[in-house]
């Protein structure tokens, strides 16, 4: 008989990464959906076993990295990245009414500076108040006795019952957000199309990101992601987090070999693929 | 007769940005500090010369780039980089009173995120809520019934007359803020030891970032950060920003010519120097 899977991921229900889990859901007949409070929560669950899959959230098109996930994968747990979910983010204006006046609007920070252009045209009056995450906004809205408003999803319209005043206001075309689903042992099967790095270099000097660079151009090897981060011991000594489009492990794995001249450590954070929308 | 100075800064007060705004401020005699409520308040209104110079943070060497600060700089306002503020953080937990339990833990997500392993250690079973500023999260402590804690600074324990119960928590041991001085004018007066870069490129193609980081590396010249951004556009479409130990302007201008040769858009956030703590 097969088991039930356990997939984790940064509740409440409502937010786009419950969209993101239902969407991995599909790929498992039998599964169970854990909202968890924070993105530490879910990879720590994922680390221990707890839970059998961890969805979380790693980069947006407007707000850029989630760096706590990238922080974490490196440091602090020993998981795998074994797909990646890019999902579509449609910011609606949410409230009680269908009409009416509007007092104050309630949402996540990120979601509010993704639509700060159209806040500022539209309620340039009114004060943006920050929660935890959009799902909680709409929460506050539906049980508030004032007129007020939550930048939110459909699926949160949905599950609130409210109205969506607005759709699709972010300042910016496309605005999407990239999810990383990890666990410990492989359970999804999906062919490896990209692979994310973890890079320490040996010795802090001008050149050094040039040679790094220069062993994935050598091969031309299209880079996808490049991101400096601080060592956490002093500024100006740095990691390097990298995403490229090859599978590194597999077919070009002469790659990772040359890197250890300039890097003490190579860090495989995962090479993987896409689940299907 | 000298004009009174208008630095705004992120407010409230009590938080790290005030002390880098009080650090700036000692640089003119008649001055006058403004707290702002956020980061786009701060560019937006030095950017229209309400204020004469804005403080930002911009990157913590625990929790990386603050996004909207670089974002904003190279999209939406007309500023010079005219100084750089590197600032020890050390958080405290406070209280109102100096002994007995604490029910809950408020601060802002930054400063919780920082101290995640003693929160652990010493508080698994307490919950922790966020806020929009660490001296937010003071002032709830000051005026509430139960007995909660602040993650903030020793400035918020004298600012709101709370007790230190432990002190310098975060889980590494140099946990700094960089902060940036902007305005429309050159006010600070200080030796450029960096550039701050904003690059579009051409052609997004294998080995293109390998090409531009060359330009440095032959004039031995340091990064000291570079990230890709997305576009805003697409995935995978990118713009990237370097920081380097050079003063492009004056001493390397060819670098900047010859970036032009792989870039469609090289936009020099400034040169500048460090402000004297």
């Amino acid at each position: 008989m097969p088991q039930q899977l356990n997939i984790g991921y940064l509740g409440p229900s409502g937010t786009f990464s419950e969209q993101a889990a239902q969407t991995l859901a599909r790929n498992f007949p039998l599964h169970s959906l854990i909202p968890l409070p924070s993105i530490p929560h879910v990879l720590l669950e994922a680390d221990k076993g707890n839970i059998d899959l961890g969805l979380v959230p790693v980069e947006n098109s407007i707000e850029g990295t989630v760096n706590v996930t990238l922080d974490m994968l490196a440091h602090e747990v020993d998981l795998d990245i074994q797909g990646e979910i890019i999902l579509e983010i449609k910011h609606c204006l949410l409230t009680k009414e269908p009409h009416g006046s509007i007092q104050a609007i309630y949402s996540h920070p990120q979601a509010l500076a993704q639509c700060r252009r159209f806040l500022q045209k539209n309620f340039p009056q009114i004060p943006c108040i920050t929660t935890d995450s959009t799902a909680q906004a709409a929460q506050i809205v539906k049980e508030s006795r004032e007129p007020v408003a939550d930048l939110g999803s459909m699926q949160a319209a949905r599950e609130y019952g409210l109205f969506v005043r607005f759709t699709d206001i972010a300042d910016y075309i496309s605005n999407k957000t990239r999810f990383l689903v990890v666990g410990r042992e492989k359970l999804l099967d999906l062919k490896p199309k990209k692979t994310s790095l973890f890079l320490a270099v040996k010795e802090n000097r001008p050149g050094v990101l040039y040679e790094i660079l220069g062993e994935f151009a050598r091969e031309n090897i299209d880079l996808t992601k490049i991101e400096s981060r601080p060592t956490k011991k002093e500024f100006g000594d740095y990691f390097f987090f990298l995403d490229c489009k090859a599978d590194l492990l597999e077919e070009k794995n002469e790659v990772l070999k040359r890197l250890e001249n300039t890097c003490r450590l190579v860090k495989v954070l995962g090479c993987y693929g896409s689940v299907n929308l």
